[in-house]
């Protein structure tokens, strides 16, 4: 599976002191970390403080990615701050968070697809509302994959993210997510799929367990990458178990030497 | 789900010294225990010492059944310590574990099942022969169903279990078991499904974490029943987070009441 880092993210409390303390070996051991303990992205997020999203991002890429190589997804909705991540990323292939299938959206972030090279993040999402099903999912995913596709964006570069709404609220939500899935890979076979995985247990207590638990269960249904914490052990262990079980990792290879360098507990 | 609870076999050495010993309250606590902690069926198995199977599946149903009133799942391969155990069982439906696609097998044991009208465990196995892919197992389990179903067994007594061999050996055996429960499925809608979940990581380090994933895959494919150990925290605590998930615990109620007691830590 592809690991997005989703750690440096300034809605979370102590990466937000740190960035306005411009707390630069904070941040960095943040990435480092990430990094060693597999990600293959590194999530930067500059979100939650309206005014500073442009500066943070500026600030946090150069950062990054002056200590270290692994892409960045760049993960902020304002698309000023997006550009000015991407004019820093550097080497590498990054991933922009994201695109929906709103008119104004697809028009500010495809241009930056294209120009910069990136992956691109695209959210089941439409104008004025939010997709209970996994019908409504797919077809909006379709509608989507098309218009990027049009664009001139090849179909390898998108990563579809089917919105994972939390389960306390509609108990249908886990279904609709690996049904949409499931469905939408019916028509795009080489597409490939991510998800925010934590939003799934808001409101539910031990949110861990039930985490892991909805990886397994997305990355049966298909998915390919997910934006989870590196650092979590047991997720990480619960991804090799998954992937061993799924045929994933010819003779657990990966399993037993995780297990033998103590990654496994 | 339904619970097999299998800690009293005698395969498992502390049971074991427990049964030579005719050690009662030894082997009533762990039918209590696992009843408490949630078992629907309990599993008694006197194999491993050939010449006191029968004997000992005498003393053993009868000194569960002393105590408690949850079914039992006889689970021997011969078929006079099954008929011993069934006619000190009393009330409640238990489980006979397991016939094959044996005709030996099939004329010694489905006239058990009607005689004292239990559910009976088929496994998908055939003459001179363990199946390694789901393909065979789909066909197998469609022969020994319908000869079943003609000897008179309704569809709803009948649990079949797929036959679960070790990861360590062939890395497609997970998903093979979990194809062959959505294929035989799609043939039989009311069959259920039960397995002897561990065999999957035979030779593996970390077993609870392997044996749990796998519960959370094959619930998605369609399980039904397995043979756990109810006693085992995490794995109960995974069993309520994938049941959520599977939208099969409205209002996350049951996870939520298992918090609360303290159950999932």
């Amino acid at each position: 599976m592809i690991i997005i880092g989703e750690r440096i993210n300034c809605t979370r409390k102590g990466i937000r002191e740190a960035v306005e303390k411009r707390d630069e070996k904070f941040i960095q051991t943040e990435a480092i970390n990430q990094a060693i303990a597999g990600a293959n992205f590194l999530d930067v997020n500059s979100g939650g403080h309206p005014g500073r999203e442009i500066s943070d991002m500026e600030w946090l890429v150069k950062v990054v990615r002056s200590v270290i190589d692994t892409p960045l997804c760049i993960d902020i909705a304002d698309s000023v701050a997006i550009e000015t991540g991407l004019k820093l990323h550097g080497s590498g292939k990054p991933i922009i968070n994201s695109v929906t299938n709103e008119e104004k959206r697809i028009k500010e972030i495809l241009p930056l697809v294209k120009k910069y090279n990136t992956y691109i993040v695209a959210l089941t999402l439409e104008e004025g509302g939010v997709p209970t099903g996994s019908d409504r999912r797919v077809e909006i995913a379709k509608e989507l994959i098309n218009k990027i596709l049009d664009y001139g964006i090849p179909l390898s570069d998108i990563f579809i993210d089917p919105c994972v709404f939390p389960l306390s609220t509609d108990s249908t939500q886990a279904i609709a997510v690996s049904d949409a899935i499931r469905g939408i890979r019916e028509e795009f076979q080489q597409i490939k799929f991510t998800c925010g995985l934590s939003n799934i247990s808001y409101g539910l207590p031990h949110r861990p367990l039930i985490n892991q638990t909805f990886l397994t269960l997305l990355l049966s249904a298909g998915l390919d990458a997910a934006l989870i914490d590196p650092l979590d052990k047991r997720m990480m262990a619960v991804l090799l178990a998954t992937e061993a079980l799924l045929n994933k990792d010819e003779y657990c290879m990966q399993y037993l030497t995780a297990y033998k360098e103590g990654k496994i507990t």
